[in-house]
């Protein structure tokens, strides 16, 4: 397909058929080959190449996490519709049994399990903040994570999976601190993306809150610029697909896990991520499904 | 604490107190610091070198999988306990803002979701097989994938998570293709294991099938040696912990998927799967908490 042809069943269509992702019968679960890996991977190392000199600490968080922590950052009152929740069977014998006759007999059996202490992690920040409580150092924190997200957003469209991988940064401390590294990252995405031949464009933008209410937290979110994205055409020209984010929250989760900077005050913090599979397709719309033939100065960026 | 010292309290401590892993208010979901990251890297890439000369494709599959999996391979049967499924929000406004009002009020709020059509991924190779269908090349396939596993046995105990990664391996082909490749990676396992000074043992094994029906399941598996497990002692001596699993799966998800070999009969398949948390679990716990002060050959092996 060629660049300028902007069709989301044509181009998962080519994923499919170059092998670079896997279908598993479900939409958004797709599985990823051998060479969307590799590109995944040669990017992320980009990243890391880039934040090295900040010196972050490093973290790997379970695509699951505690269901406090949903609970006390309101998630449920933003975004139901997006939450998974992990249930699980907490039956005796006999009621196993039922359980396999159900299943095997095609019945429904949601109602036979019940909540258990974990839900999928919907923000590759959230593990960290409760790991924060306490005073932060004065030049405040810098975290870096490779975390699986989860969405509950089934689509035919690729770039919008239930379940993919978010190269991840939050800053703590001060608001000059925190707005200072929030907009230095900005630049340095952009030119990151840009520097492998990507359409790369910035943009205020707002969460997909829910229901009437949620439209006007949208409204106040873009009006103090809490959020910015970096957008790429990948199956739209119009409505390009957001690869990056950036997100200042105040002192949402300096409130929320008691975090506070040495001057006694609630610390503030800003978050930024690539949706990995999200850029490693952008790669692929923008310069073809092999990346054999992509232009020689990404190929050298990529693999030098 | 000494090499000779079992006890899954002590060990959970020093793994926190030297930043290896991070509690985050929830049992078997914790999160990993960036040297419990760098040895979990370095020995994935020991089993990749391991395995180059074998030419395996190459996927990864996210945490969830298409719930339809589970049912068709009967894992309710065998394990509802372990059971992680995902569920969701499909109310509109009025449910959404009464679910909202739960969560703050500290409700239990686990009716006001149903499943989706995901479940966690209870074994790092049930994603792969459907993928399978058809007829399998003369000399059959091999696979590996890198993915997360989710288990509901929330436990205090370290090596007993949540969530954890597998580096798993998959064949499909005849009956003595397959038990021939299971064999030779048990030997190669334990080799590998033991060259980084690990003492690592093989025996045969079974599945914790649920209930009393589920303990003669586990005799029949074991007189069949259909199971086998690596073992070190990680958290208890008389008791070691299993870091790595072979399965030869006979028929089972031949017949499921409709897998077949070039004579026309029902494939057969096996896996093994490296429990990766768990043998790097199991390095701290022989060499010590700090990778610097291992022994000179273990740290030439992983970090060449």
């Amino acid at each position: 397909m060629a660049v300028t042809d902007y069709d989301p069943k044509k181009f998962y269509d080519g994923l499919v058929k170059h092998g670079l992702i896997v279908p598993v019968g479900v939409q958004g679960a797709f599985g990823r080959g051998a060479v969307f890996e590799d590109v995944l991977e040669r990017f992320n190392g980009l990243v890391t190449d880039l934040s090295k000199k900040d010196n972050p600490e490093v973290f790997t968080f379970p695509p699951v996490i505690s269901r406090q922590v949903l609970e006390k950052v309101h998630y449920l009152d933003s975004f139901p519709q997006l939450c998974g929740a992990v249930y699980s069977f907490f039956g005796k014998e006999l009621q196993a049994k039922a359980l396999a006759e159900r299943v095997n007999t095609g019945q429904p059996w949601g109602d036979m399990l019940n909540m258990t202490d974990v839900v999928m992690n919907p923000a590759a920040c959230y593990p960290v903040y409760p790991s924060f409580t306490g005073v932060v150092p004065k030049q405040g924190r810098l975290v870096t994570m490779l975390n699986w997200v989860y969405r509950h957003e089934p689509s035919a469209e690729p770039t919008r999976m239930q379940s993919f991988r978010v190269r991840e940064f939050v800053r703590v401390g001060t608001p000059d601190q925190v707005v200072e590294w929030r907009d230095m990252w900005l630049q340095r995405g952009l030119d990151l993306l840009q520097s492998l031949g990507l359409p790369a464009k910035s943009d205020v933008a707002a969460d997909p809150f829910f229901g009437r209410s949620g439209k006007m937290l949208a409204v106040s979110q873009k009006e103090q610029k809490l959020k910015f994205e970096v957008l790429i055409p990948v199956i739209s020209a119009e409505d390009p697909t957001a690869v990056c984010s950036f997100n200042f929250h105040q002192e949402h989760f300096g409130s929320t896990f008691d975090i506070r900077t040495t001057d006694g005050k609630v610390a503030n913090t800003a978050c930024l991520g690539f949706g990995l599979e999200r850029v490693v397709m952008a790669l692929f719309k923008t310069h073809g499904f092999e990346p054999k033939k992509w232009p020689a100065e990404v190929r050298s960026r990529l693999w030098p």
